[in-house]
């Protein structure tokens, strides 16, 4: 390729990418009315009376810009347009536009967090068409909470969650365990695991409590040491996410000790990390099996931004690891949105780097096929993705499995 | 209006824009000398002998480049040259020039902090001439302070300050509070209002010190809570500042739990924020009532990064939430340099989005008014601003108020 | 000079500018094969048979991009076409080469981390030719750790340190010393100067463990006194480095508090700040003996990034405050990348600037030679630097020293 194509060419090989969003989840089977829609649109709440809409934010900017089009609405198309159109197609088409139209090859669906009615994995591969592919990750703590609300003694409680969540990430299609530990306690844990002892001690404590949402932190420690003992990749809430974080508890550098101690174990996968991506960046610099993204925040900041912060996510990332998500859920403009703002992000700052013959043609390419479907392809072991470039290019080490679609 | 004069449409809208200033201060009123010119210039100390000037940085490189012109002389003039003509001029012609120069239509003035001698509110409104009208923000450590010095036993203090504070936001003109917890204590503390009994125990410490600087964390937790108790915005100092500061106490998300525990109550404005703009920028996202700008960030890193700044604060902030503040004290330079980089800025990136289909021109021109002028005017409830272009805009429910130089 | 040639000009004088390079290592000697060049590349390990390599991130990028012509490559030759001619010229050449083409005038040589076999600064210098110069920076934590070794009573180590130190720093050229406390505690300490019955206390626990690594805090703290009370300009490691960092707790406004105790004494530099640039801008804007510099970062965020990360650092750093340094290590094309990042990144930033009229062409020349060379100058008191533009630029007070290579 010569390098005046070169700029241009990886613009068209990211437009054209099947993409593997390594993270993301269902989206709702009915109808939405205008507040339905605008409490999805927001990490926030809708605000009733407040005079703002999360229409005047710039992911509602970005909403109308990128996902008119796709409803057949000129860029740009006001609000209640929008909601009308939207309407008027009904939700089955609505879902089947966007899903179709992001381009996505394979879903990783984090299923411990639903819309409700929604789609299942399947229905959502189903959805895009194409011959797309749906696997499943398995919330960790969503495992938890079911073993305690089954009923369960303190003192089995430990063996109880580990037996649980093997029989879990053995249903077809589990490709994937995730934690959402930053929005239960944050990662200013002690990260030794805790002693059979200490997780009797706290079990009997959470289980007393009428609440049952798995927020002590030791269990919270051994969960995460339960996730290295399962050997499936381990995906990690940071940063970014709605009112219930606490963002500087959420700073993925505070699990060094914990990635330390875990050395040589499951591939971790950082999700999210905005505004500490370059924090995220540095664990991927000098851990061999740390992983990123930056989803949730692509269509959140929207195509205006996403460039800017792929940008620092990638000053020093490794450019085997940098992954794409989108984390949608609820809408499937989230699943369109993430995927044009991360390949018209990555495809900009490629090129700028290529005009500026930083970055050879060839190069860009091939970083810009890693970030969005190869590094993937290699951390989950999806080795029936036949259509790679480089068949040879090898897969890290992991029991395989199929998508939960052939099932 | 078509997108080809759009995008010039918002950088002529915002340079004509008369702007709220929701947070300044007073400027001098005598003539200034280099030494004093140069305190003033710099968050830091001038440091005698070191042979660095504050000239020597970006906001000094500012000063000569876009303030020179405001007194007749050339741009990027020698800091010599700078003095010469200030002094020539005269405090008051030069603070009539740069207040007449800024454009801004409201000034919301800090009274608990101000130059000596220096102008009052309504000095600096009649100082821009044009109709300008100032408000004014009550700064709660010194009323608490003024409490303490006036004498009162620990057992009283708690009503003493909270009837001062009533006392004190009941003058006309004033519309907010402010506090300095970051400079006192930092954001770290202990979320929970803090019991009658607590308030006196640490009255009697703080009152038994012979500093009459109010620095107890129980003392300033009750200051928070007094201020919402009030029902007027509260401005609160985040982010960057003089060196007095630790900056990673100030760091706004340290503000999650008490936001939690107040939310439903008054307006929450963050003012500064830098470099933590991005973490205001979520707590604008997700709470109802958090509001920012990146005011004295504004003249510090000049026009020529005010953009970037801007650009990461709005990443996800919602465009009602965004508000524009100079911080400018002691020197009208400021309140001036402020306006300029918070109009060049914001039109430039608004300008670049407009340019790459990101953002419509019409919604480009609303985002400028609303940051400008119109979001200020909701929050603190400015219905004397007849100009608007929509009048039918709410305000939020606040006790109404007058400019102070109606009196 | 006009402003047409000025923006060009700041470029261009950037280009040819002698650098001081302020913090840096030696090189290997030996020739390297693969494994042990591409562990020199990373500041993580190698991963063999993880299918990821070190050239494949910015700074191997970066690498194939800049380096390669300097060994008769085309630019982005592929990795084993490098290390195959690198290999074929042989260490020496490879070392002479780079450290030639880097145009660094004096490297400040910190001798307490160097690979092995590798330079002294006296053969650096050497290999770099031109007239280059070496000094030497004392790392104390070394220093503490061999009056350890050579055995020492626990109230005896305070003294027998103090001296060690004193001794290390009336060497010939030393000019600098050095503390990596940020490895070891981190910066959270209390900053207060520990009782000489502290440092017994601590001295007998830390001696009578096996381990020799300097980690006690209340020994770090004293290391850090000690360092005020010697006189010499101190290097500080912040921000970015090996595994073995907790990059939060390397963030440089922890060292707030200690920075206020230790007012009026010693310069303090802070080394590399990624990604906490703004955090030491802070800190060099408000405290007269603060510098910073963004080594390390430079070239493993490569030309590519190099502009962003020092705008950002630039934003409200006095023009006096910022040096250059490459921290290269063991590899010469590090030397010469960091360099190469440094000039085109500051020259693209200041161009710019120009270009919109932000800045005088007379002004970004000033800040270019200020960065470059002259800041650096008057904190460790070149004064044998005789080819200055500006001979009358005061150095500050310091004792004075020659360069190793004269001695």
């Amino acid at each position: 390729m010569s390098a005046s194509t070169g700029a241009g060419g990886v613009q068209e090989a990211l437009a054209a990418l099947p993409l593997v969003d390594h993270h993301c989840h269902g989206v709702v089977t009915a109808d939405l009315d205008r507040t339905g829609f605008e409490s999805l649109l927001t990490e926030g709440e809708v605000w009733p009376g407040s005079g703002i809409s999360p229409f005047d934010s710039p992911v509602g900017v970005a909403v109308r810009r990128h996902c008119s089009p796709v409803l057949d609405l000129p860029r740009h198309a006001p609000a209640e347009a929008y909601l009308d159109r939207r309407a008027e197609l009904g939700a089955a088409e609505v879902n089947r536009r966007f899903l179709g139209a992001c381009g996505t090859a394979v879903f990783c669906v984090d299923t411990g967090f639903a819309p409700e009615p929604g789609t299942t994995p399947r229905e959502l591969a189903g959805a895009a068409g194409g011959g797309a592919v749906a696997y499943e990750v398995v919330r960790l703590e969503r495992v938890a909470e079911a073993v305690a609300a089954g009923g369960v003694e303190p003192g089995e409680y430990g063996a109880a969650f580990r037996a649980a969540a093997q029989d879990a990430v053995r249903r077809p299609g589990v490709v994937a365990v995730k934690s959402v530990a930053a929005y239960r306690t944050g990662f200013d844990l002690d990260p030794a695991r805790p002693s059979p002892e200490e997780v009797t001690r706290a079990a009997a404590g959470w289980l007393a409590r009428a609440d049952d949402r798995l927020d002590d932190p030791v269990l919270v420690r051994h969960l995460l040491w339960t996730a290295v003992d399962l050997g499936l990749p381990l995906q990690l809430h940071t940063g970014f996410g709605d009112g219930d974080i606490r963002l500087h508890r959420a700073d993925p550098v505070l699990l060094t000790d914990w990635l330390h101690l875990t050395a040589g174990t499951v591939p971790v996968l950082l999700l999210h990390c905005w505004p500490y991506q370059r924090q995220a960046a540095y664990l991927a610099a000098v851990f061999e099996r740390v992983y990123l993204d930056v989803g949730l925040t692509l269509h959140h900041v929207g195509p205006a931004r996403a460039r800017a912060v792929l940008a620092e996510a990638l000053e020093i990332t490794p450019f085997r690891k940098l992954l794409y998500s989108s984390d949608a859920y609820g809408v499937a403009e989230f699943h369109h949105l993430g995927a044009v703002a991360f390949r018209q992000g990555l495809a900009g700052l490629l090129r700028e780097r290529v005009d500026a013959d930083e970055l050879s043609p060839a190069d860009a390419l091939r970083i810009a096929h890693w970030a969005g479907r190869d590094n993937a392809r290699r951390v989950y072991g999806f080795t029936d993705l036949s259509d790679l470039d480089d068949p040879a290019d090898p897969t890290i080490s992991l029991p395989p499995t199929s998508p939960v679609e052939h099932h």
